[in-house]
């Protein structure tokens, strides 16, 4: 199998694709939403939880349609988010979540999610979903999950002229760790089991 | 407001902007999509539920970034769903379900639902949460919301060797008529509150 680019190679994870490549079997070399989707995938294979990413929305302006051939998107372009990344169900619960992953040292910066993502947050917990956010800091490899409400709160900070960055020391404390494994890499419904079941 | 041509007007509606048309205001010359695009908004707005229409999956293949404008997909392709294409969550619980509209007057073919998304409804069902297919006959401009569980049977029925569709009668029997209304243009909640709480 061979992907010639990094988008390609996404899109390939994406869709359920595996990609026996040397990287897979390290800690390394995988980016979070990589690490996520393989999660997933061995969540919705052992029947734990079904939980997906979801497509990146597109505008798509034209539309060329060869004969015999797919249709082929000759102009498109990205658009903003107004949801979050991942969402699905596990033990009867609706769960939604964003991901981001910083290369910064000390700080998780407040301006990686937008404000029309916090509302969207709020309006979870206020049905009664899980919510919450997986922060990496790639330079330690280390992955934190955050509750919604624990981001929440340092957002409406923020907007009162607070801190606009969550320092990593902050996130050490208030965020749980969440565990590698080969097969779940980033493991993250151990610390939703521990936190809500 | 100007929407050239059918696709614009749906990735417009997709992302939460209102169209201004006289169409908006009667029961006909919307799609199915169009309406519970627009039921979903209004829930959302009244802070009923939040579902979200799905992105269509999109394999990128090329994109150009011309400077100091946005990035162009110059090369794209459409992909097959693996899930369905609503999801949220509704008084605390998962939702999840598939629409489909036909033109035909007498029956709804199963043709119309991959293999994939039964497997799918099938595992929503198991992990506890609502799943269901809302069915537009266009023709008589009739909405029915029927369980995913009555589908899936059909489903397997066919792979027995019994019928490839499900009549129209039928659906009459065992789907519920969703009420139209002027805001909730498909009011499938209704249908839901009397099923599940």
């Amino acid at each position: 199998m061979n992907y010639p680019n990094g988008i390609r190679k996404t899109a390939a994870i994406r869709h359920g694709h595996s990609v026996p490549t040397k990287q897979s079997y390290g800690n390394r070399g995988m980016s979070l939403e990589e690490d996520i989707n393989s999660t997933n995938e061995y969540y919705l294979e052992t029947n734990q939880a079904i939980i997906h990413k979801k497509p990146t929305p597109i505008q798509i302006v034209k539309v060329h349609y060869p004969k015999r051939s797919a249709a082929m998107i000759t102009e498109g372009y990205f658009r903003s988010k107004s949801t979050s990344d991942y969402n699905g169900i596990y033990k009867g619960k609706y769960i939604d979540f964003e991901a981001k992953e910083t290369k910064n040292k000390t700080l998780f910066p407040l301006a990686n999610i937008h404000e029309h993502q916090f509302e969207h947050m709020k309006s979870i917990i206020h049905h009664g979903g899980i919510c919450f956010c997986i922060i990496r800091f790639a330079i330690y490899n280390e992955t934190y999950l955050l509750e919604a409400s624990n981001l929440i709160a340092c957002w409406e900070n923020m907007l009162n002229g607070g801190k606009k960055s969550i320092p990593y020391e902050t996130l050490k404390q208030e965020g749980y760790l969440i565990p590698f494994k080969y097969q779940a890499r980033v493991d993250y419904l151990k610390i939703i089991d521990q936190l809500y079941f």
